[in-house]
Formats: C-alpha cells, structure tokens, sequence
C-alpha cells in the first residue's frame, strides 16, 4: 500500500512511517537544535516580508542566503521528512506544514489535550495574512484542520481528514489567538469533530469535520 | 470601517488597504527583487526540513542566519504588509499567505484567471506535508480557500469567505498538482464557488464555498 500511495517516497525509502530506532532523549535533543534552526527561518520569511531595504541590498542578502543553502544541501534527505517513530513509541513527524519542528512554515501549533479534547494558543504574524490585518481564511480552515484532526486521532489512532466545513463569522485579527476542538461523536470508522478559533472578543471561525480511520495504519499524527 | 476592523494595523499606518502612487512599471520591478530573495528564503525552508548534518553545523547555520535577520530589521514595515494600490489600479499583497511573491509561506499560488474561472498549477515540496508523503489536508483547504476566493472576487470586486466545505476522497500526493474554480450561482452578496485538485490520476479534494462582498470595499485580492 505505501509503494502505491507514495511511489517516489518509497522509491527513495522515506516519506512513510518510517521506524528508527533513535532513542528518545537523542530524539529530544535534535528535535531542540532543528527547531532552534527553524525558529531563526521563521523570523527570517517576517522579515523579508516587512523589508524596506534597497534592492541592490536585497540581491546581496538572497545571494548569502543562496551560500546557506548549498551548505544544507551538502547534507539532505531525498524527499519529505515523512513520520519517524522509535520503540518507545515515541513519534516525530518534523516536516509538518503545521506543527513540524523544521518546519518554517508552521507556526508551529502546539496543541494540548486535554479533559475535553484539544486547544492551542497561537500568536499569527505578517507571515499568514491574506486579507489587510487579517488572518488568511486558508489559514484558518488550515489550522482547524489540523488540531480536529489530533483531536480525531486522540493520540492513540491515525485518521484522515473526511469532509471540513468551515463557517467564517467575522475577520480574524493577527495576533494572539486560541484554538479549540473536541469529538462530537463516533461512528464505526468515522469520528466527528467540531472547533473554533477565537480571539479576545469570541469566536471568529468555527468548524465542524468527519475524519475517517483507515484500516490497519500505524498510530501516528495527522 | 477600516479602524473598526484593523485597529492594530490603522494605528501604525499598515496592513490596510493602502493608496501607493508608485509607478505600476517601478511595482513590477521592486516584486521581481522581493520574489527572488522570497524564492531563495523557500529553498531555504525546504533544505531546514530536510537537513542531516550535524548539530553543531546547525548552529551555525542557525547563527549566521540570525545575523541576515538582523540586517533586515534594519529596514521593515512596522506591521504586516496589508494591500496596497496606486491610480493605474495596479494592486499587490506580497505578504499574502498563499499567493504573496515576498512570503516564503507561499507556494506561491499563481492564479490565471480564464473563461470558466481560475485555475493554478502548483508543485507542492517537503513544507507542505502531513501525512508521509502526502499533502497536509490543511494546506490543501488553504490552497482551495484562495483559489475560489480570487475566483468569486472574479477581478473586480472585493469578497471573504462565509463558508467552505472540503471533501477528501483520497490523500494528495506531494508534488505537481492542479487546482479549478468556477462560480456555481450568485444570490444578492453571495457567491457560490465549486473547486478542486488534482494529480495525473484525477480529482482528490473537492470543496465548495460561499463567498460574501461586503458592503462598500475597495476592489482588491482575497
């Protein structure tokens, strides 16, 4: 099913649930020093987003940004970083567009579970407007997306996302925000999710989704 | 209206829907510069989700990239990047999410508008996974959320999203992929809006969405 599903991954031998066999205070610890990397490229897309600075400047700095690269490249894995996780069931999923350590990309959510099921505090930037001020309407079904699914998942089974509806109530400012969601009901395979995200006056965006458990997956993140 | 909605970013004299009497000819130029130090930044995202080397590299790399974000800083908005606009009725969000040439976040999305719609081809890499090897189910509302906004503002008038509904027949692979959109129907300041994406194999998310113009607004980009 994976060669199907993921044939260059697996041509390459990564991009799946991939065992490793690391243990997990050496996973800690990598985890610590690339999300340290991770961290600076964050504040590095803000601030080329926000920059003033002259072109002849700006050739510079993407011709040594252009230098980093081709240091990393020395040293690359050859595809997607795909799902690790080790005999003490310790999983790491590091690429994730939305909670993945290394990933600039994601904000990256943390999400808590909790008595009722999952929230997340997060602060947007410039990084994730779409219209002025406002928190991309994509990135919000993008981030609902994601904690309903850990909250499907419940931490002990993999599951896809079905359907999300997604029901805009007012513009969602930048800045700090919360996110909540919890398990509605289940059905056999299907699991369903409701979730919002709100900022200091309520609600701005709420959600309902079905996520669906295959059969026979490894338990792991969405 | 504007300081209702976007106290913040009214206070500082950004992330609004700016007037800038910059010559569209010298706008053309200026988001060439900006999407080619972006374009660099992503390759950079990409090679941090993929790294190997070793620790010690990393904070390297990590501290020489610190001194780059610094030399940004020197020169920045003071907020988000918002819209901006001169009398040609040249536009341009280059910190948009999905589609902003300056933000790395971005694929960037390039939507051609055409006789039945919109539609894009994107290759998503690493920085857009969730599961191994597949294209995170939030990405993939995001993507859809933009296209079918910019297609329900048809290049002329201003909309936000009311509601959108994403249905996930199978996982989207990473990789080259293509996204539709078409207006369904208009009801007063509703839009419906049917979208989806596809891989050489067919359709593997399907959404559709209604979006709302508001009363009022300039015309600008979703």
């Amino acid at each position: 099913m994976m060669s199907r599903r993921f044939p260059e991954a697996a041509a390459v031998g990564v991009g799946g649930f991939v065992r490793d066999d690391t243990p997990t205070e050496q996973v800690d610890r990598r985890e610590a020093v690339v999300a340290s990397l991770a961290g600076t490229v964050r504040d590095l897309v803000d601030a080329t987003i926000r920059t003033t600075l002259g072109d002849a400047e700006l050739h510079r700095i993407r011709d040594d940004l252009a230098a980093v690269v081709d240091r990393l490249r020395a040293g690359q894995l050859p595809g997607p970083a795909g799902i690790r996780y080790n005999s003490e069931r310790r999983s790491w999923n590091w690429g994730n567009a939305v909670m993945g350590a290394a990933n600039a990309l994601a904000p990256p959510l943390d999400v808590v579970h909790d008595a009722s099921g999952c929230h997340a505090d997060v602060d947007l930037g410039a990084a994730y407007e779409g219209p002025p001020g406002l928190v991309h309407g994509g990135v919000s079904a993008m981030l609902l997306d994601h904690i309903m699914g850990e909250t499907a998942s419940a931490m002990r089974r993999t599951t896809f996302t079905g359907t999300l509806t997604t029901r805009y109530r007012r513009g969602t400012p930048l800045g700090p925000l919360r996110l909540e969601a919890s398990i509605v009901r289940e059905e056999g395979r299907k699991v369903f999710v409701a979730g919002s995200i709100a900022d200091a006056d309520g609600v701005t965006v709420e959600a309902e989704g079905v996520f669906i458990q295959p059969a026979g997956a490894p338990a792991a993140d969405g």
